[in-house]
C-alpha cells in the first residue's frame, strides 16, 4: 500500500470524522481562502532558525546545549509533519536549508515521500531556500550566490520546486545586491524583511510605504526589480499570539464545559490587531508572521490555536483569517493591481532606536571575516581544479561549500555569535579547507604530470594556509642540500596575471627559475621581529608547537600566470654567487630625525616624512596624480550605557563610540626596506599597531599591511580601532561604498534619501559595510581604498576615509548574544587579545580612471594566487612535468570586464558556469559596455552539447523564470521611472555560443559537455 | 478501512523501514525485555500532572495561564499517542484521570479507538487511576475511596482494564490507609511513592530497605499488605536525563556527521547512574522514573532520547535498559522471590531536610478543609437520596463527585495551592453542591409526597449551606403571619439518631412539633454579637448583600431520625404562651470576679473558674470520670529563615515555629447561657478568638466552637494558632492519631519506630495529621478529641493535646507554591484575614471506653444531619405528607459498628454499596467483633437479583482480584509476622445475603436490583 493511503488515513485518524456519540470532538473549519472586500489576515506559520548564534548549527539541530538556549530544530521538523497531515489547510514555510538538509538525511524513505507530497501540495513551502539566511552587509555576493545555489539546487533536485520568495527577516539591514541579485535574479517574486531603520520605519508606516518596488541596481534597473516588504515590526506574531509550548499568550479556550471560556475575547484581540496593521498597509491584505526564533518545537501547539482562531474569527466575520504563505500573500498583493512606491539603493545602516546603530558588526570578528573571504576565493579556485580533475565522491569541495554557506549566516560572518559558535564556524571552514586542499593538491598533481602519468600522479603538493603568519613548512626547507622547491602558482581569474609573490625561506642564497627554466629576478626581504613573534605565537596556539627554526627572509619575485591556469617556479640554492636573489637594503631611522624618505621603484612614489604625523607625498609619474596623503590610527572607546535609562553599550552588533582618540605614533624607529621588486616602510605605530606600507614594482597602488592588537583593555574600556587616510579630495560629504562587493552606492554623510535624518550618532550613523572598497571623488581625482575582508567604514571628514579594523569590547550590547566581543588567542591557558593582520590598498586616480583598478585589482584581491609546493631532488622537474597550464583555450583570455565567478563540475557531466560583468553602467568609459565571452574557448578539447541559461541560483531555466515573473507597478509618472535605455545581453546563439554581458550582468549557465573529446588537459 | 490499518501504516511511516538509498535514517532497537543476570534498568516514561496547584485544573489542561507555569496536559496526551504509535516497544503510564477524562471527551472516535488499542496492548497503562493523586494526610478515607472509584470505574468501562499499581509519587508523606485500603484493598500489586523523611530515607538507602512489604492495618494484617517502594529520591529521572522540550540534559548525539558525537559519554553516564541506584536496591531491577511535573508536553523529545539510550546502552552491554512500567517492574521484583522488610504504621510526618517538616499543611487553609469535609458528608447523603429518587442525567451528584475528587488532590485539600487555585476548588465544590442540593431537594420532595403525588411533587425545599455563619433565609421567616416552617431532617447513617439541632429564627415565641405532631421541647439561644458580625460580613462577602434583618435566636431542639431516613419538624408561632420555646438564661460575669460556674444538664458537668487560666473541672456522674481540664490558646510565630544559609520559612507546606506564645485571655466578660437542652459558655479569648463551650442534654462530650481570626499580622509576623487541652492523663509521650479518619496509629513523641530520630524540630516534628481525632490514655482514662476537618496536632506535653486551628503566614516556604499563605476575605476591595469557625469535641472516658464515642460520634460528625426547609401556610402539612421515612426496612438498623459509606445508584439498575466496619481489632470489647449486615433489609420492597463483591474501587470482582494477588515474602522469622488470628468476613451466601464484616473491614458490592417490586418508598 502506498504512502498516499497512509497519509490519508492518518489525516482521517487525527482530524477525525465525528461519527456521533459521546465525544465532543471539535472540528474546526480552516478552509478559508481570500475574501475580496474583506480585510484578509494572512497567517503565515513559520520558524526562524539561526544557522548558529548562541549555539552552533549542530547544537541547534539536535537540541543540545539547551542551557544556553532551548532550541532544537529537529523537533520543529519532526513535529511539523504530523501537524500538517492533520489538516490539509494548514501551511508552513521552511527557510534554512542547512537545517532542512540535516533533517532530510535522517528521515526514512516513507517519511521522505510524505514530505514530498506536502511540498507538492503547497502545505509545506520552501521560502528563501538558501542554506542559511545570509547576512547582507558583511557577505560577498559570490558567497551569497553560492550558498543560495546550494540550497536551491537541493530543493530542485529533491522536490522539483523553486522557491518563489525572498525571506531575509532577521538580517540587520538590507542590501541592494540582495534585492536585485539574490532577489530578482534568483527569480523571486517578492522579498520580505524585518529590520529597517526605526526612523525610516516610522515614516513608512505613516505613509503606508513599508511595501515597495525595490530597484537595487542602477545598471540593471527595472529588469531586476522586486516587490519588497518590510514588516511593521520584527518578524514575530502580534503581541498575545505566541503559541509555543509554554508560551504565555492566552490560548483559545472554547470548551464551555471548562472554566475560563474566552472565545469572544480572543476574537476581539485578533480583530483589533488586524485593524491596527491594516491601518499602515496598502490593500486589504496583511500578513502575520506566526512564529519567531526556533518556534514550532511542537508545531501542534501553534496549529491548534491557529485552527481555532481561523474558525472563530471567520464565524465572527469582521475580518477574514486564513492559513497563507508569503507566496499566497504576494499573489494577493499582485492581484490588487496596486502601484507601489519605488525604492532604490539599500537599507543601511540599520538602527533600531536612538544611539543604536548596528554598524559595529560590519567589523566584528575581523579574523573570522578574513577567514571567510580567503576560503571564498579558495573555494572558487578549488572548484575550477575539481572540474579539471573530474568530480569525486570522496575528496571534493562539498564540505568547504557547506561550511562557507553556513558562515554566511547573519550571525556568522557578522561576528554576532557567541565565541564558541565563532569557533565552530572556523572549525567547519578548516575541515572544509582541508578536504578542498587535498583535492587541489591532487588536481594540480594530475595537471602537472604528462598525459601518460596522469592517472597515477606521483607529485605530493603541499600548501601553506598559515602563510598569513609567515608559516610555510613547505617552503621552509634547507635548499643547500641539493634540493629544489617547486612552486606551482594557480590563477583562478580569466586573465593572464602579473603579480609579485612572497615565500618565507631559510636560505640566503637562492635563485628562482620560471616555467621555461629561466632564472628570474628575486629579492630577499628580512622577516622582521614583529612577524617572527606573530608567527611563533600563532603556530604554537593553532598547531601546538613552536617551529624550531625561523626563516630569515621572504623571497619575493614577480610571476606571470596564464588565465585559469598555473605556472611553476623553481627555487634552489644559488649555484654561483651572482645569480642569487638580491638582498633588500634595510635602513632604520628614528622618528626624531627630521628628513624625508622616498620609496617606490616604478611610477608610484611615496615620500615619507620621518617626523611623526607629517604628511606623505603621493606621486604617480604616469597619471601625474600628486597628492598629500596622511594615514593615522585612532580608536573609539566603547560606550558604557549600562546606567542609562535605555541602556545601550557598544557591542558585537552596535557601534556606539564614547569619544575619539587619535593614536600618536610612538617615537621609535621606522625601517625602510628597499629592493628591485618591492619597497616597504615599516612603522611601529604603537606597541600594539605595526604597519608596513608596501610598493610593488609595476603596480600603481599602495599596499598597507597592518598588525593590530592585542587591543589593550587594562584601562577597563573596550576600544574600536580605526585607520584614517586623509587626502585633499574635496568630496563634499559624498562617498561610495560597495554593496556586497558588487555595485557601489553613493553615501552622503548625515543624510538619508528616504527620510529627514535625525542625527544622533554622527559617527556610527554614517558607517557603511565595505566588502570591496570605498572611494570618493571631486572634480579632478578619485581616491579609492580596497579591503581584504568586510569592514565598516565611512568618510567622517571631507577628504578622509575611515575604516574600522578591529574591535575589542567589554560589554554586551543587549541584542541577545549576551557576551562581550572580547576575542582572545590562547597558548595553553594563557590568553591574550586577538591580533589582526590585514591589508588595505589605496590609490588616487584622475577622475574617471579609478574604476578599472578597483574592479580588476579588487577581483585579484578576492582571488589571490594559489600556491602549491613540492620538493624536488633533481633539477629536471620542469622538463619531466607540465610546468604551465591554462584551462581555457591558449589563444583566449576573458575580457577585462568579465570574471568567471563559478566554474563547477555538477554531477552527471554538467558544468555550472557563471559569468559576471564587473562594471556598472557609466563606471569606466571603455569597460562599462556590452561585452562577450566565447564559451567554446572556455572548454578547449570538449564539445558543448547544450547550454541552458538559468536563474542565478541555477534551479530553473531563465526563460521560464522571466516568463512567470510578476510585473509590479510603480507609483508616480512613468517618465521618472523609465530605464528603457538599459540593456542586457541577448540570447545565446546555440551555434556561436557567445555570451553577451551588459554592465553588472551575471549570467548563469548549465553546460552539457561531451566528455573527453580530446584529452588535452 | 479499520483504524488498525491506519495504526499500522502510521507506525510504518514514522518508524520507517529502511529500504536503502541515501537516507541515513536510524532504526533503534528498543525491543529489549528483562535479562536475568544483568542489572535491569526499567525506564518508566511518565508525567506527573497536578490536578491544580499553581494553576487550576482546567488551566493546566488547556495550557492557559502559562506565565505562572508552562504546563498543558492536552499537549502531553496529544503528543503521546503518535509517539507510542511510532514504536510498539515504547510505553507510557498515565495517572491522573481528571485530566485524562477531559482529554478523552475531546477526542474523535477514531482516536479513541487508537488509544483503546494502545491500552489493550499495554503500551499505555493507567497507573493509580484515581481522578487525582490524592493527598494522604488531610483526606478522609471515604473521599479517597470515592475519587479512586470514579477513576477506576471510568477506566474499566471505557477500556475494560483495572490499574494494578498505586502511584502516589508526590504526596507529602504516606498513610497506612493508603497502603492497605487504597492499595491492597483496591487490588494493587504494589505502591510507589517519592517522599519519605530524609532521615528515614538515608537509613533505608543504607540498608536497601526503600522497598518493603507494607502492612498498614493492625486489624487486617497480611491480608491487606502490599509491596511498597520509596524512590531513592523524588520521582524524577537521574540527573542529566531530562528530555523535555528545551531541557538542558545532553541529548544523545549519535550522528557522526554532526559535531559533538557523544554516545559513549552518555552510555557511561547511564551506566554510572544505574550502578549507583543498584547499590541501594535489592535485586537486579531498578526503576527510573523518566519524567516529572507536566513533562512530555511533546512526548517525542523524551522517547527519541530513550530510544537511543536503550539502543546504545544495550549495545554497550554492561547493564540492560528497557522500556518498562511499574507493573512490569513489580512483576520482575516478584519473580526474584526475594523477601522484603516489613513496614507497619505510616510515613508521617515528612521532612525533606533539617527543620523542614511538612506538617504545616495538615492545617493550611482550614476553611477549604472544612468545606471539603462538609461536601464529603453531603455527597454521601445526596447519593442515598439520588438512589431513592432514581438517577437522572440532568440533575445528579456527578459534579459534586468530580469536584470532591479533584479537591482530594495533594495540592488541593492540603492547602498548598495558590490562592486563585484554592478559589477554583471552592467554586467547583460550590457548583457541584448547587446541583446536588437541587437533587436532594427534589428527592426529598418526592419522598415527602404520598405515593399518589410522587411523580409531580409540589414541595419546594430550601437548604442552608451558610448555616455555619448563622445564615438561613429558609428559616428566617416571620412565623407570626400564620406560617409554619417545615424542617425535614435527613440522617444518612444506618442507625436511628438522636441529636440536637439549631436553626436561626426571628420569632421569640415559637413551638416545635415532631413528625407525629407532638409539641417538643425547644430552647432559644440568643445570637451573640460575635455571630452577628460573622454572619453579616460573610453574607456580604459571598452573596454581595447585607441581610436586612438579623435573627435574634438559635432555636434549639432535640430530634430523633430513623436510619437512612428523615423526620419532619414543624416550627410555628406559639398559639399559647406556655407552649413556646424556653428562652435561655443568660448570665454574664467578669473575669475579675473570683467564682466558679457549673454548666451541664445531664451526666456531664463542667465547672469553669471565672478567673482566667484557672482549671476547669470535668465530671461525669455516670462514668465517674473526674478530671481537671484546662483549655488554652497560643500561637507559633512563623519562622523567617530568609537570611539563613539554607533558607527555610514556615509556609503553606512547612511548619517551622519561631517560639511559642500563649494567648492570655483578656479581662473581659464571659457569658453563660443555660437552658433545658444546651448550656453554653461564651468566652472572648482575645479580640480575634471567640469560643463557645457547649454541653448538650443527653450527650457526654464537650463541644468547643471556636471563631479564630483575622489573625493579626500588623507586627509583621505570620502566626499559627493552636489550642491546647490539658489534662492530668499520664500518657508518657504516647498518643494516637487516625489515619485518614480510619485506623488509629500510635505516636510517640520525639521517636520513630523505623530509625533513631534526630530531633531538630521538637514541635513541628511531632505533628501528625488528624482527620477524625486524637486521643491519649494512661492506665485509668482515655482522653479523646474529635475534629470537624483535618488539622495538624500532637501531644507536645504529657497530658496535653494540641491542635493547630488556623495559620496565617507572610512568607513562602520554597516548595514551589511561591505565595505566602495569607488568606483573606474581601467585601469589595476591603480584605481582612480569614476567620475560621469550627468545632472540636472532647471527652474523657474510663480506659477502654473511649472508642465507642470516637467511632460512633465520629461518624455523626462526618455525616451531619441534613436540613431541608419549606414554608407551609396551614397546619396540616404533616397530615398531607409523609413526615418520616427510612430507606431501609423499618424493623432494621445497622449494627453500631457498621456504616454504609456508599449507597449509590449506578447506571443500569445496579447499586454500589459499601459497608464499613468502624472498629479496629481490640478497640472495643463489644464492638471490635465480627458483625453482619442483612442486605435484604437494606432494600425493602426491592428484590436483589445479584450481589457481586468487588474490589474497594468497584472495578473488578473481589474473587478474581484475590486470585491474582501477588503474595510477597516478608523478611525475618515467620512467627514474628504471623497474623493468622486475624479474620475477615466470609463469602456472602447468595440466598441469605448476609454480609459479615470483620474489624476495619470494608466490603464493596455491586447489587443488581429488580426494580419496583413493591413501590414502598
Amino acid at each position: 500500500m502506498g504512502s498516499e493511503a497512509a497519509l490519508l488515513l492518518w489525516v482521517v485518524m487525527v482530524a477525525g470524522v465525528v461519527v456521533g456519540g459521546q465525544s465532543k470532538f471539535m472540528v474546526y473549519n480552516t478552509s478559508h481562502t481570500i475574501v475580496t472586500g474583506k480585510l484578509n489576515v494572512h497567517l503565515v506559520p513559520h520558524t526562524h532558525d539561526d544557522v548558529g548564534w548562541l549555539k552552533t548549527v549542530d547544537q541547534y539541530y539536535v537540541g543540545s546545549n539547551n542551557s544556553i538556549q532551548g532550541a532544537c530544530v529537529q523537533n520543529v521538523l519532526d513535529s511539523l509533519i504530523p501537524a500538517l497531515l492533520a489538516d490539509k489547510n494548514r501551511k508552513f514555510i521552511y527557510v534554512e536549508q542547512a537545517f532542512f538538509q540535516r533533517w532530510w538525511r535522517d528521515q526514512s524513505q516513507a517519511m521522505q515521500l510524505v514530505v514530498k507530497q506536502l511540498v507538492s501540495s503547497g502545505q509545506l513551502e520552501f521560502i528563501n531556500g538558501a542554506m542559511s539566511m545570509h547576512d547582507e552587509a558583511a557577505t560577498h555576493y559570490i558567497d551569497m550566490i553560492d550558498q543560495t545555489t546550494l540550497g536551491h539546487r537541493f530543493i530542485k533536485e529533491e522536490f522539483n520546486v523553486t522557491p518563489r520568495i525572498g525571506w531575509q527577516i532577521d538580517p540587520f539591514g538590507h542590501s541592494a545586491v540582495q534585492a536585485y541579485l539574490l532577489g530578482a535574479e534568483v527569480g523571486f517574486d517578492s522579498f520580505f524583511y524585518g529590520r529597517i531603520d526605526y526612523q525610516d520605519r516610522a515614516k513608512r508606516k505613516n505613509e503606508k510605504s513599508l511595501e515597495v518596488v525595490w530597484r537595487g541596481s542602477k545598471s540593471l534597473g527595472s529588469s531586476s526589480q522586486i516587490f519588497a516588504g518590510a514588516f511593521p515590526q520584527n518578524y514575530e506574531p502580534p503581541s498575545g499570539f505566541y503559541f509555543e509550548v509554554n508560551d504565555a499568550s492566552p490560548v483559545v479556550q472554547d470548551d464551555p464545559d471548562l472554566f475560563d471560556y474566552n472565545v469572544q475575547e480572543r476574537v476581539d484581540d485578533f480583530v483589533a490587531a488586524a485593524i491596527s496593521q491594516a491601518n499602515i498597509t496598502r490593500t486589504n491584505h496583511i500578513m502575520w508572521t506566526m512564529g519567531t526564533d526556533f518556534k514550532y518545537q511542537y508545531a501542534h501547539t501553534w496549529f491548534r490555536q491557529l485552527d481555532k482562531l481561523i474558525h472563530y474569527v471567520n464565524l465572527d466575520g469582521r475580518v477574514n483569517a486564513l492559513y497563507s504563505s508569503p507566496s499566497i500573500y504576494t499573489d494577493a498583493k499582485y492581484a490588487t493591481n496596486e502601484s507601489w512606491p519605488l525604492k532604490t539603493d539599500d537599507f543601511f545602516p540599520y538602527a533600531d532606536r536612538d544611539n543604536a546603530y548596528w554598524t559595529g558588526y560590519f567589523t566584528s570578528r575581523p579574523a573570522l571575516k578574513r577567514y571567510v573571504r580567503i576560503m571564498s576565493g579558495y573555494y572558487l579556485a578549488a572548484r575550477q581544479l575539481e572540474f579539471f580533475k573530474g568530480r569525486s565522491k570522496s575528496t571534493n569541495t562539498d564540505s568547504l561549500g557547506d561550511a562557507l554557506a553556513i558562515a554566511q549566516h547573519h550571525d556568522a560572518v557578522t561576528g554576532t555569535e557567541k565565541q564558541h559558535v565563532a569557533n565552530d564556524y572556523a572549525k567547519r571552514l578548516s575541515i572544509g579547507y582541508k578536504e578542498a586542499e587535498q583535492l587541489v593538491s591532487s588536481s594540480l598533481a594530475c595537471l602537472v604530470e604528462p598525459a601518460s602519468r596522469r592517472e597515477k600522479p606521483t607529485t605530493k603538493f603541499q600548501q601553506c594556509p598559515l602563510l598569513n603568519v609567515s608559516y610555510c613548512p613547505a617552503s621552509e626547507v634547507h635548499l643547500s642540500e641539493g634540493k629544489s622547491l617547486i612552486v606551482v602558482i594557480y590563477n583562478s581569474l580569466g586573465w593572464k596575471r602579473e603579480d609579485v609573490v612572497r615565500i618565507p625561506v631559510f636560505n640566503e642564497d637562492v635563485t628562482v627559475h620560471d616555467s621555461e627554466g629561466n632564472e628570474i629576478e628575486s629579492q630577499l626581504v628580512p622577516l622582521v621581529d614583529a612577524y617572527v613573534s606573530l608567527r611563533n605565537y600563532h603556530v604554537k596556539a593553532y598547531l601546538g608547537h613552536t617551529p624550531t627554526q625561523t626563516p630569515k627572509y621572504w623571497l619575493v619575485f614577480a610571476v606571470s600566470i596564464p588565465p585559469i591556469g598555473f605556472s611553476s617556479y623553481t627555487i634552489s640554492s644559488a649555484k654561483k654567487p651572482g645569480s642569487s636573489s638580491s638582498r633588500s637594503s634595510v635602513y632604520t631611522f628614528n622618528t626624531s630625525e627630521t628628513s624625508t624618505v622616498e620609496v617606490g621603484q616604478g611610477n608610484l612614489k611615496l615620500t615619507f616624512s620621518t617626523e611623526q604625523e607629517k604628511l606623505t607625498n603621493y606621486v604617480n609619474s604616469r597619471s601625474l596624480v600628486k597628492e598629500t596623503v596622511k594615514q593615522s590610527y585612532g580608536f573609539y572607546t566603547g560606550y558604557n550605557g549600562s546606567s542609562d535609562k535605555v541602556p545601550q553599550n557598544s557591542g558585537a552588533y552596535i557601534f556606539r563610540p564614547n569619544g575619539t582618540f587619535l593614536i600618536k605614533p610612538e617615537e621609535v624607529s621606522s625601517t625602510i626596506v628597499r629592493g628591485p621588486i618591492i619597497d616597504e616602510v615599516h612603522q611601529h605605530i604603537n606597541s600594539w599597531i605595526y604597519q608596513i606600507t608596501r610598493l610593488h614594482k609595476g603596480k600603481e597602488h599602495v599596499e598597507v599591511e597592518y598588525i593590530v592588537g592585542p587591543i589593550p583593555i587594562n584601562d577597563g574600556t573596550g576600544k574600536e580601532v580605526v585607520t584614517q587616510i586623509t587626502t585633499a579630495v574635496d568630496n563634499n560629504k559624498r562617498f561610495y561604498t560597495d554593496s556586497n562587493g558588487r555595485d557601489f552606492i553613493k553615501r552622503i554623510r548625515d543624510y538619508r534619501a528616504d527620510w529627514d535624518l535625525n542625527v544622533n550618532q554622527p559617527v556610527a550613523g554614517n558607517y557603511y559595510p565595505i566588502n570591496l572598497g570605498i572611494y570618493m571623488q571631486d572634480d579632478k581625482k578619485e581616491f579609492s581604498v580596497l579591503v581584504d575582508r568586510s569592514v565598516g567604514g565611512s568618510s567622517i571628514l571631507d577628504g578622509q576615509i575611515e575604516l574600522m579594523l578591529h574591535r575589542r569590547l567589554l560589554l554586551d550590547d543587549s541584542r541577545g548574544v549576551a557576551e562581550a566581543l572580547n576575542e582572545t588567542v590562547c597558548v595553553l591557558n594563557d590568553c591574550k587579545g586577538l591580533i589582526i593582520q590585514g591589508k588595505l590598498y589605496f590609490r588616487i586616480d584622475p577622475l574617471g580612471e579609478g574604476a578599472k583598478w578597483r574592479r580588476s585589482y579588487g577581483q585579484e584581491i578576492y582571488s589571490p594566487l594559489l600556491f602549491a609546493f613540492c620538493e624536488q631532488d633533481s633539477d629536471n622537474w620542469i622538463n619531466s612535468h607540465r610546468p604551465t597550464f591554462s584551462g581555457i583555450d591558449s589563444s583566449y583570455s576573458l575580457p577585462d570586464n568579465v570574471a568567471i565567478i563559478t566554474l563547477q563540475d555538477l554531477d552527471g557531466g554538467k558544468i555550472l558556469l557563471r559569468l559576471a560583468h564587473l562594471y556598472e553602467i557609466g563606471e569606466d568609459k571603455d569597460l562599462s559596455v556590452l561585452t562577450n565571452v566565447e564559451l567554446k574557448k572556455l572548454f578547449p578539447g570538449k564539445e558543448i552539447s547544450k547550454v541552458t541559461e538559468t536563474s542565478l541560483s541555477a534551479n530553473q531555466e531563465r526563460r521560464l523564470m522571466e516568463k512567470k515573473r510578476l510585473v509590479w507597478k510603480v507609483e508616480g509618472p512613468s517618465s521618472e521611472n523609465d530605464d528603457s535605455k538599459l540593456s542586457r545581453g541577448g540570447p545565446v546563439d546555440p551555434a556561436a555560443l557567445v555570451v553577451e554581458l551588459a554592465p553588472m550582468e551575471i549570467r548563469t549557465f548549465i553546460i552539457d559537455l561531451v566528455p573527453n573529446l580530446v584529452s588535452s588537459v
